[in-house]
């Protein structure tokens, strides 16, 4: 039996976005929106819609900001079964002044990324949102460095001063393994009250995005974030076609997925380089920002494993 | 608390050889030997000992026979601290006249690869090398298509049968998910005697071979098998430097791997092609061998994905 709680939210061109300035084209963004409208996914996330104080739209594509007439662009004239627009606001880089109300928007759905110590600001975004009309979600970022004693408080404050429909564990160093998917999805589920669904977000370092989503999945979590063929910073994400694979619901259909990794993802390999290498386990297992690896793999020295480990080492000790 | 029990065999050149016919040079071999013997890995398996009346050694590489001088031109001169050499014979294309008594061997374990319908011709094989000395394993084959009333007498027998140090779970299609996975090795525990180990072996289709490899090891599983950076027929395997990067046995030292995958493995890309791709995502959801995928990944359709997965369908219609 599968189970109806279960959504699934492709954020290929949001989070994918990190590994390109979101420079994606149009023709891009609608692909795989329309691949994400006739697999029936629930939600598909189109970008941030980040502060133009905070990034420059000289330097970042459009899906940086994701301005409603561009939104519209990016949608119009496809046919929507159902599957819902999401926009992520970061919470110290984005304004509520710059959501729409809802009914003038494209979006549905405003999830705010935030690092615990800025929760407020996320709560204050949050609100805004919700009072403008649109479903929430708290997604906590670097969920793998944060103290118990910081986190638990913050998911406290998400209990009692937010509406979300969702609040995510959040792996972005891709550090976690299933024994901490648990204590983490287990710690949500007691905090959070019984009408806010536990969110997963992990990425591929150590080639377990899949894994804990599944985890995640056994552990109660229903809110799953994916990219079509795990598009994304560094190692990238859990890949939209396994979770489908994997889910039992008839209502999926994985086949535009397919499609959409061949038309659409594979030809950005041309541009964007991700997925799991030797330097991005590295900066995994050591529970570090992949910020490193990717500026090494940049350089002339891709190869020289060891040293970067080395290196590594040396910037983890206290 | 480390688990001193658990053992991590690479099997990097035997099973990598099933992507390549075992066409790897003397220098490759031996830079993966080395590797695994300073990084203390338990077992380095170094080929296949199955039979030139099966395989023609004018269409396989040496590392498919293993001749004795072979595998001594492979260790010559490379210091070891413990790490056992093994050589795989399969059930059904091997000999027991094939191996020398042990002292006349660098092997010291020999694994029977095995279907459960040749489980008579891989005790017969088992109970040779035995006599001749050896440590041995059974390994039990594309386990995914297996039923329980052809497995578990199977079992049976390797309990009454062999002296097996090790009785494994090959999961040949990259199939299972971590609940089977725990369904197989609860089996294996239940049945076999208390003295054998249970050993897990798991393919990349679905990103899923590290996560199941801890999964088994939760479970109780202490014969892990991995291959340097996955390197291996389709999806690939375990990656051996995941594996260490995870255990907590402090004779393990990871950064001969990386170096390994560095300056052995990765150059190998330019003969030989693995790691997760679609249609193996496709082979493993549908729970097929590998042999489509790999088949349409050579052809001008290589990115017809809904092509292959209806394909894929009809044949599985039954």
């Amino acid at each position: 039996m599968f189970r109806p709680e279960i959504k699934v939210l492709d954020c290929t061109i949001r989070d994918g976005g990190l590994a390109n300035d979101s420079h994606f084209t149009l023709e891009t963004v609608r692909g795989v929106y329309k691949a994400c409208c006739e697999a029936r996914i629930d939600y598909v996330e189109l970008g941030y819609r980040n502060s133009k104080k905070m990034f420059s739209p000289a330097e970042f594509g459009l899906w940086r900001f994701c301005d409603e007439d561009d939104l519209k662009r990016a949608v119009d004239g496809i046919e929507n079964q159902g599957t819902k627009v999401s926009v992520m606001q970061d919470a110290h880089k984005a304004e509520a002044a710059d959501l729409l109300p809802k009914d003038q928007s494209v979006a549905t759905l405003v999830r705010v990324a935030t690092y615990v110590k800025d929760i407020d600001k996320a709560i204050a975004l949050e609100n805004a949102a919700h009072d403008k009309g649109y479903e929430t979600t708290i997604n906590v970022m670097s969920i793998s460095v944060e103290s118990d004693w910081e986190l638990d408080p913050a998911l406290e404050q998400i209990a009692k001063e937010t509406h979300v429909v969702a609040c995510y564990v959040v792996d972005s160093f891709g550090a976690l393994y299933s024994e901490q998917v648990d204590y983490f999805v287990d710690k949500y589920r007691r905090i959070l009250p019984k009408n806010v669904e536990v969110g997963v977000h992990f990425h591929n370092n150590q080639q377990l995005a899949f894994a804990n989503t599944i985890e995640g999945i056994i552990r109660g979590a229903n809110f799953l974030d994916s990219t079509v063929y795990g598009l994304g910073r560094a190692a990238g994400n859990c890949p939209t076609e396994l979770l489908l694979g994997f889910l039992k619901n008839p209502k999926f259909n994985i086949r535009p997925i397919f499609d959409c990794v061949a038309n659409t993802v594979i030809p950005l390999q041309k541009q964007v380089e991700w997925g799991y290498m030797v330097p991005h386990m590295i900066t995994g297992i050591l529970n570090q920002h992949p910020r490193a690896a990717m500026a090494m793999l940049k350089g002339a020295d891709r190869l020289k494993y060891r040293q970067f480990y080395d290196q590594m080492l040396e910037l983890v000790d206290r």
